[in-house]
């Protein structure tokens, strides 16, 4: 019965940031002390948007403890294989 | 006369990514210890792509040293003020 996502992982990818803004807030409001943002490809930019507007804006005492890229490997539908950018931002309070 | 612009900067824009990582690739090969890649806005993710490329495809002893994020005003052309996050990359060899 273990839960196996980490909740305090936000995923950032298509829906607007100010919603992925909203769900660090809320897990730092719910008293998580580390919330992650990770994000692949194009979805990065926004991922650093969430990450500033959460520090300058909202939440002043947030900082930013660690960010790492890396790259993963993604197969297409068609077989092909192709590279995707990730970033890891580590945001603590 | 000094130089004004530091020489190891990498400014990535609206290029294609192989044109920034070339960019990088001739800091390096030219003597440079250390070559910053920035970006702001969208590009940011192409900044990322950018890093990722010269140290798994290309240089393979190059590090990324620290990842920065921040954020800057800007002013458009009616006057509002906008934010854009940055990203600063330093890579070193």
């Amino acid at each position: 019965m273990a839960e196996q996502q980490a909740e305090n992982i936000v995923y950032v990818g298509k829906k607007p940031s100010m919603s992925y803004v909203l769900a660090v807030i809320t897990q730092f409001t719910n008293g998580q002390k580390e919330v992650i943002v990770k994000a692949r490809g194009r979805a990065i930019s926004k991922a650093v948007d969430v990450a500033e507007v959460v520090r300058r804006k909202f939440m002043k005492d947030v900082k930013i403890k660690k960010i790492e890229t890396d790259t993963e490997e993604r197969e297409l539908e068609d077989g092909r294989k192709v590279n995707v950018s990730t970033i890891t931002i580590v945001l603590t309070k």
